[in-house]
């Protein structure tokens, strides 16, 4: 372990490439030393992400890249399952903010992705999400972040798993709503600025591949639909479920703090006064932070569970710096601390 | 029967009763006559309803009201059902759009609000909503017009009921994202701009009222859950359902044209090419069309229910001048064939 | 003159198109016959536009064109100048919405564009607007409906000038603002909504081609600056004038009533009580109004306009069908008479 | 001097108060001790600004304020000026973000405010912003936090006057956009989101008193129009200006980069490639980070300069500490080092 890291971004064009440059660029233990991006070669990274305008780097092409400690990657989904051996030429540890090694076993990805060219490596993958694997993160070569809708969906559900409170075997509908960042940097009609602001826009409505990481670490299906609303982060999982046993406000309370009571990226917020009275994304605008909240409705034997995040933070970059943290040895909250806004108008 | 009625606004100065001026100011079998605002008594209605300042009418004080055929009431739950009396001695036909109506007996009223003043009319009222009570609209006097988030619910429920593929033992949930023109004219904190925009916020998270005019026409409880999201007009209502029986597309696809295939203010939208593929309340703007579809998950046993319309009109306004239309005869559609708009920002 | 013309539309998949569309198909003496898109041949008009869904119309090819009485063509710039013998061929009346005619001379087009393929029909051409060219449009065989921009800030000053307020020799600043659907449909990274919800963002800082027609129709230039902004339809011009001679509010009312008191299609909104004091692009969503304004400021010697205009309808579509209903001797209102939304999102 | 000082803040439950709160309980080099509030006094501040969650502090009244090094006053204009005796009573040095201090003479408080009730401490006082009054800021007891508009607006010119391309004989035209915290908390009906969502409204459209500001610091007076749009951050400035000499681009750069080459929260943005290629408010969310640019308008003699701040922070609370740090002797940038969004919604 070292004080001090160097570390390079490779697709850092992106929305997510850019808050890791911002996040790397920020962190007290990281010297960020290259950005990838073939599009914007030789380009300043404050021409394509004006808030990195008083950045001095510019992008550089991948085959550029020179030796760091670590690698964090931002490409699209099956980008990296191809190159993953060149990564590790580069860099010591490689973090991956794709999908292509979030699951398990070969035989997921046939089943939900398009296969899997380097299915050797996805034993030696670690799950980034530091509150359900965290005891992993130390020393891992490999870290895989998180999906964002999985995230906030694992994150809802975990301590009611954790305490007992569902086992499995019950109904769990999980209803989410996001932000267009999820779409990616680029356009394209259907988030063009006159389709797509104001909607309640149903998409991925069913069969959404997040669901298979949910499966993964819950060890149960759930009932998963996705829908795009007015804000540009934010992923919002309400989350719908139905006991076998009675619950209580109290037992949901225990559940949550017994889980999250020391974590430092996770709030529970569920009821009390003011404006905010559950988890809400824009209450987390920028944060690491996911906040998560729950209400009882004893008439139809139903816990409807909150959950909260930025997806660009908690949701891929700032979970894998979070996880990065771990995985070298610095404090967790490194490079992490940003409070979050009030008030501040979409997400 | 006649061509042609006189016809008063009560609580004109609200959201709700700026849409019903608008609507009767365009009906062509209509005469508007009066509209009632104690705050802006004197005032004109374009002062406050910027749209209509091309319409040469005050505000007046409900106890100046003239007598006119029918009368529409827009005033805050509770205070028809005080004034209900004199709402007869005013006009033969009353359409009120508050809550105070729409359910059958006393004890709801007691289970769901704070009792009932005039309990001796609920017998006489009719749930405008003419997609499931057309034929005991002819005629009404008393009609009552249905709540927003209850109006997209059935509507998207429905047809699986009369057509057998729900029968009432089947898990409901019903996951709502509703516009800020549901909290009505006026303001507050938690609906000032700078706190509103950009939400994602569970509002009644349980044990919302329009619950039990939903149980009242499907004859079965729903998991329901509302959530503001930013647009101002809008309901959108995801109903996840599991049926008993395996369902297919066609079996959907026959349900909703079965029941809605002459509708004139419902359309079935299921999958399709374009940006628009499920219903959604941006297309629906200023209309007084609900759109539903659906989506099948046959790995969870479920099917995803999309119902959406415009809060403002088939969630309120629109229907009930759709209802009087036909209790007095008049063509259905009459003043309410406005197209809708694209694009349009946000609903 | 007859009570009924044929109409069809070229470019009907674009955001203009399917404006005309829409108020085409509601109007009462049009039959709207085709709608032509090549990228949507064959497709519902509804599958583009979902505001239209219950259109029973698809796209075709402009090639499969049959003659009607009124061609609209909403083409990119440029387009309809290279195929205006061809519109001929099909209609005896031309309404173009593109800027191809709109300009007087070929020296302007040389100047402000790329040049004229057919300048002989530059003479023969009618601006739309009927608030300053009425009386040569009834008959009109061309018509070239004017910029959105152009549409606002003419309605703005047209008065001063006409008043003799201002004669020309004054510093005139033009600062407008404008919502997405100006981009047209379509997208692109700059138009993505997450780049470009929430914006003040200068776009055409200067030079903007709409300069031409205003100084054409005005006799002078303008200092003209626009500004996207976080809406989808709208064009708000705010005009910074410095008058020779002192001007009270009485003569700026004298001038605008005097010049648009019989305008069906213009108001006049100028302090008064209330939300909406001067004129707002929101408060005018879905219709064909503008509405002009403006204040005083003593101590700068300064009257500032307001103007403001959906710009699909008044600024494109609804100006377009304005000219034709005058061009064609119908009731000039006719199937314009929609009276606008409260509340409404974002236009 | 010393590393590290005792804070406070008065008026901690609006949003300049939030601000402050997030700022000070993040500096390296303050210890916050209290926030004051009577509306939620003993409530945490968490529970007002629900980005301060994590944080643990409660509100407390103005009378139970204990000494502190420095006092930051957030309250409504024409407080402070009535309890600045007491405010020193607590703290050696008073940053008040009204505008009770910011001009110089009792006599334009008659002019612009009603009066002033300690005149006294006029002469006293420090203008905060350090890029126009940095050498008077060390030791300064009674800083005054600028307005938003007028910092935008001055920040913007300052360069043209400095350089000599404007001497003050010049036309200025100054239209601005602004977000809805501008209205402060608390809401209203002018400021619902149904009303506000998705405007370009005239307010203050001529008179605003923060031509006071600019004139006293540029010597000159502005013809100043306000307007608000749809964003909850942010003001946004553009500044149409006739020089009485041809300028050039060179001119231009080299005017700005003179004065604000040093800066370290102001960046020149003109022109270039990309998304963003002038000043924006988006690009600068919650940093400290004024952006100014212009463009040549050769054919109108005009220089258009665009100007762009984030209200919360440039133009108010970040300003503020800003100019506490160089009163205190601190690093000028300590506490406000963030970076800002790419993506983001609304400011």
């Amino acid at each position: 372990m070292t004080d001090r890291v160097t570390a390079s971004v490779i697709g850092a064009s992106g929305f997510t490439g850019g808050e890791l440059l911002r996040l790397l660029a920020g962190h007290p233990n990281v010297e960020l030393v290259e950005a990838t991006s073939r599009s914007y070669d030789k380009k300043t990274v404050g021409s394509v992400h004006p808030n990195l305008r008083g950045l001095d780097l510019r992008f550089t092409t991948p085959e550029d890249l020179e030796s760091v400690d670590v690698l964090f990657t931002a490409t699209p989904h099956g980008v990296s399952m191809g190159q993953i051996d060149d990564f590790f030429e580069i860099a010591d540890t490689v973090v991956d903010l794709s999908a292509d090694f979030r699951l398990e076993t070969e035989a997921q990805y046939e089943e939900w992705y398009d296969g899997h060219d380097a299915p050797e490596y996805l034993e030696k993958a670690e799950y980034a999400l530091p509150e359900i694997n965290r005891e992993n993160l130390p020393g891992a070569e490999l870290i895989a972040s998180g999906g964002c809708n999985a995230t906030a969906t694992i994150l809802g559900l975990y301590p009611l798993f954790e305490d007992g409170i569902l086992d499995g075997s019950e109904q769990l509908v999980v209803d989410v709503k996001v932000g267009s960042s999820e779409g990616g940097a680029g356009g394209g009609e259907a988030s063009s600025h006159p389709e797509r602001s104001g909607i309640v826009r149903p998409y991925a409505p069913t069969g959404h591949r997040h669901e298979a990481e949910i499966e993964q670490f819950l060890g149960t299906s759930v009932a998963f639909t996705c829908h795009a609303v007015d804000m540009t982060r934010g992923a919002s999982a309400t989350i719908h479920a139905f006991p076998n046993e009675p619950v209580s406000k109290r037992d949901l309370w225990g559940a949550y703090r017994g889980v999250y009571g020391d974590e430092p990226f996770v709030r529970t917020v569920a009821g009390g006064s003011g404006v905010y009275r559950y988890p809400e994304p824009k209450a987390l605008t920028a944060t690491n932070m996911a906040e998560v909240g729950f209400e009882l409705d004893p008439s139809n034997k139903r816990v409807v569970v909150f959950s909260a995040i930025d997806n660009m933070m908690k949701g891929s970059a700032g979970q894998a710096v979070h996880a990065a943290n771990i995985a070298l040895g610095f404090e967790e909250t490194a490079g992490l601390e940003f409070a979050g806004l009030h008030p501040v108008g979409a997400p």
